[in-house]
C-alpha cells in the first residue's frame, strides 16, 4: 500500500510582518487540503515542522496550536524536532503512520517567522540546532561552522571560491523563475565574491536568507484516495533518515556528510532505485558548499567531485540531474521548519509537470533535508503514480 | 502484528545536579537496551522528548544529540514535542514506525532537566505550553491554569478543597514505596490544605514538583522479537491521540478535557476494549484536579463523580481502578519531556509483576498524558501479551 501525495502548497517564502504563526500555517494547510479537495475536518494526524518558536515567539506546543487554529482539534498532532530538518521529520512520521494502518489522512508540513526577531535572535536560536556545550560556547555560529567545512572540502580537494560561487549563481538564476522565492534576481559569481564576507570562504551569497514561510502537504492511503475518488499522481517510494555526530569536532572526516549517505542509502533501497533513477532534486543548500556535500553524499557525484556539477551545468534545470529547480534554500528561502516540506512541495510540482522550472518528464524526484551541520538528515523520494 | 516492550528503564526522578541531559538520558537508555538484551548499535530509530531544553540549556536537535552521545548514529533521531506529553508522542510514534514495516527497534524516551534553572526561567519555559498571545500574554501559568479548571469543576459539582486533597494524599502514600520517586514521604488532607497557596484552591501539595529525570522504552516488532529470542511478555494494544483548544478560553466547558476523551474513545476502541477492562492507570496528575479531569474523561468515573475516586478509595492500589501506583506525577515527580515514557515504565512493571505497589494479576494497563491544559492528549495501552 502505498502512501499517496493528495495535495501541497507553501506560502511565498520572505517576509510576511502581518502573519503570526499560526496565520501563516493555516494559510499553507488550506490551500493543500483545498488542492486535495479535503477540509480540516477530514486531517486525522497533524505533524508539523518548528525549530524556533519557543525563542522567538516564546511559544511551544505548535503541533496543537496549528491543528486548533485550523479547525482540527479532532486530529493527533504533534511538533517534530530536528532542527532545520523538522518539516522532512514530519512528512516521514505522517508516511508511517498511514503506513501503519493507524489513519488515512495526513497533514504534514512547517512553519518559521523569522523575520520579525532581531538578528541577534536568530543566531542564537539557529545555534541551538549545535552541540551548545562544545560548539556554541565556543563561539561557532552556522556560518562558522559550514565555513569549516568548506574550508576542509577545498583543501583536500583543491576547489576555489569560485567553484563554490556557481552553485548561488545557478540556484539564483533558478529563483528568479519561481514566484514563491524569495529572491528573484540573478547573480554571477563576481557578485558572489564581492558580496560581504560572512565567515571565510563564504560571503552573503553563499549563504541562505532569514525567511517566513509555512508549507503543507496532504498524504492520504491509497485506499482512501480510492474510496473518496481522489485523482492523485504522486506518491512515497521511499524514506531514509539517520543521524551522526552532533558536533563537527566528533566527525572523522570534515567535509563528509555520513548521516546523508545512510538515509540516502535506506531510502534508495526502500524504493528500489539507485541515484540514476532520479530525474530531480531538491536539498538542502543552507550554504553553497552544503550543495556540493549533498550531491555527493546522494550518490550523484564521486567525493570530491561535487563542484563540477554546478560549473559544467550537471545540476541545471536542463543537466543530467536537476537540483533546486525551485531556486534551493540560497533563492526560495529556508524558514526551518517548513523547508523539508517545501521541497516536497517543489517535487511534486515537478512530477506533476507544473513546475515554473519544469523539468523534462520526470518520473522519480528526491528531497534531501539537512539539519543542523549534518547530525540529522531525512531523504524522502517521491515517484509519479497515483491511486 | 504487535509491538513488544522488549525493555524500559526511568532514572531516579528529583535532582540530578551533576548530569547533563545527554548523560541522564543515556543512563535510562542504556539499562533499557541492557533489560532488552540488546544494544545501542541495534537501535534504528529514536524518538525522545523534550520539552524546555532550548530555553534552559540553549539546545534543540536533542535527537540527533541523543543517539550521538549513546552510540546509535544509525538511527534515525528525531525531538517529538507535545508540551508534557512529549513522550507519549514519541512512544505513539515508535510504534507507528515499527508498525509500518519500515523498522524493528525503536527506542524511545524522554529526558528533562529542570532543576538546574531558576524559578522564573522554569516557569516561564512551561508557560510555552499554553498560549502565548492570549493566555501567557493576560498573565497566566500553569497553575493559574488549573486553578481555574479547578474552581469551575468545583462550582459546577459542589467539590471542595478536601475532596481534591485526597488525591495528593493517595498519589504521596503510593510514592512512598517507589524507590525512583521524588516526594517519598506521606501527607494528610490537613497538610495539603496548610501547605502554601499557589493559586487558590491549588496549594503546594496540590501540585507536582520541579524534576529532573529521563525514561526509556525499547519496543521491537513480533518478529523481531522471535528471530532474535527475546522473551517479551507486555505488548501495544493500541494507542489514540487528540488536540483541543490550544487556550482554554476557547473551551465550551472548562473542566472537561475534550482531547482525553476523544484519545481515549480511540485507543480503546483500537484495542478492542473498554474501561472496565483496564486493570492499572498511570495518569498525568500534574495537579490534583487534573487526575479528577482524567478519570471521567478515561470513562472510569461520570462527569462530576471523580472526586470520589480517592475519596473513597476506589483509585487505591487495590480499588476497584487502581491509579498511580507509582505515586504519580505528584510524587513520582514530572521531568517534563520524559514523563510519558516513565508512565510507559511504571505500567510495564505492573503487568510483569515487578511493581513496588503491585496490583492483583493486571492484564491491561493505561498511561494518559496531557500536553498544557489538555491541547494535547495521548493514551496509550498496554496488555500482558508477548513474543
Amino acid at each position: 500500500m502505498t502512501v499517496q501525495i493528495a495535495g501541497v502548497a507553501s506560502t511565498e517564502f520572505g517576509e510576511h510582518p502581518d502573519s503570526s504563526t499560526r496565520e501563516l500555517f493555516t494559510d499553507a494547510a488550506l490551500e493543500a487540503l483545498e488542492n486535495a479537495s479535503l477540509s480540516a475536518g477530514d486531517v486525522e494526524e497533524l505533524y508539523a515542522g518548528n525549530f524556533i518558536g519557543d525563542l522567538t515567539d516564546d511559544q511551544a506546543h505548535v503541533g496543537a496550536m496549528l491543528a486548533d487554529y485550523l479547525g482540527a482539534r479532532q486530529a493527533a498532532s504533534m511538533r517534530t524536532e530536528s532542527a532545520c530538518a523538522s518539516a522532512s521529520s514530519a512528512a516521514r512520521s505522517g508516511v508511517q503512520a498511514i503506513e501503519s494502518g493507524d489513519v488515512d489522512v495526513a497533514l504534514v508540513g512547517g512553519v518559521e517567522i523569522m523575520s520579525a526577531s532581531s538578528l541577534e535572535v536568530v543566531t542564537d536560536a539557529l545555534a541551538n540546532a549545535a552541540d551548545n556545550e562544545y560548539e556554541n560556547e565556543a563561539g561557532l555560529t552556522f556560518p562558522g561552522i559550514y565555513a569549516l567545512m568548506a574550508q576542509a572540502y577545498m583543501n583536500e580537494f583543491d576547489v576555489t571560491e569560485d567553484e563554490l560561487a556557481a552553485v548561488a549563481v545557478k540556484n539564483y538564476e533558478n529563483g528568479v523563475s519561481n514566484p514563491l522565492a524569495q529572491r528573484q534576481t540573478e547573480t554571477d559569481v563576481e557578485s558572489v565574491l564581492d558580496s560581504p564576507p560572512v565567515a571565510t570562504p563564504l560571503n552573503l551569497q553563499d549563504c541562505c536568507p532569514i525567511t517566513d514561510g509555512a508549507s503543507a502537504a496532504v498524504l492520504v492511503s491509497e485506499s482512501f484516495a480510492d474510496d473518496h475518488g481522489l485523482e492523485t499522481t504522486v506518491e512515497f517510494a521511499g524514506s531514509g533518515q539517520s543521524s551522526d555526530s552532533l558536533a563537527l569536532q566528533d566527525r572523522a572526516e570534515l567535509p563528509r556528510t555520513r548521516a546523508a549517505e545512510r538515509a540516502a542509502e535506506d531510502a534508495y533501497e526502500r524504493a528500489g532505485i539507485s541515484p540514476g533513477d532520479v530525474d530531480v532534486v531538491e536539498l538542502h543548500d543552507c550554504f553553497t558548499i552544503a550543495e556540493i556535500l549533498a550531491i555527493e553524499s546522494l550518490g550523484f557525484f564521486e567525493r570530491g567531485e561535487g563542484a563540477r556539477g554546478a560549473v559544467e551545468g550537471e545540476t541545471a534545470v536542463d543537466g543530467r540531474i536537476p537540483i533546486n529547480t525551485s531556486g534551493g534554500l540560497l533563492a526560495k528561502g529556508h524558514p526551518v521548519g517548513a523547508t523539508g516540506v517545501a521541497q516536497l512541495v517543489e517535487i511534486t510540482k515537478q512530477l506533476e509537470g507544473r513546475h515554473p522550472n519544469q523539468v523534462d518528464d520526470p518520473t522519480i524526484g528526491l528531497t534531501h533535508t539537512v539539519g543542523g551541520s549534518g547530525a540529522s538528515c531525512v531523504v524522502n523520494v517521491l515517484r509519479t503514480g497515483g491511486a
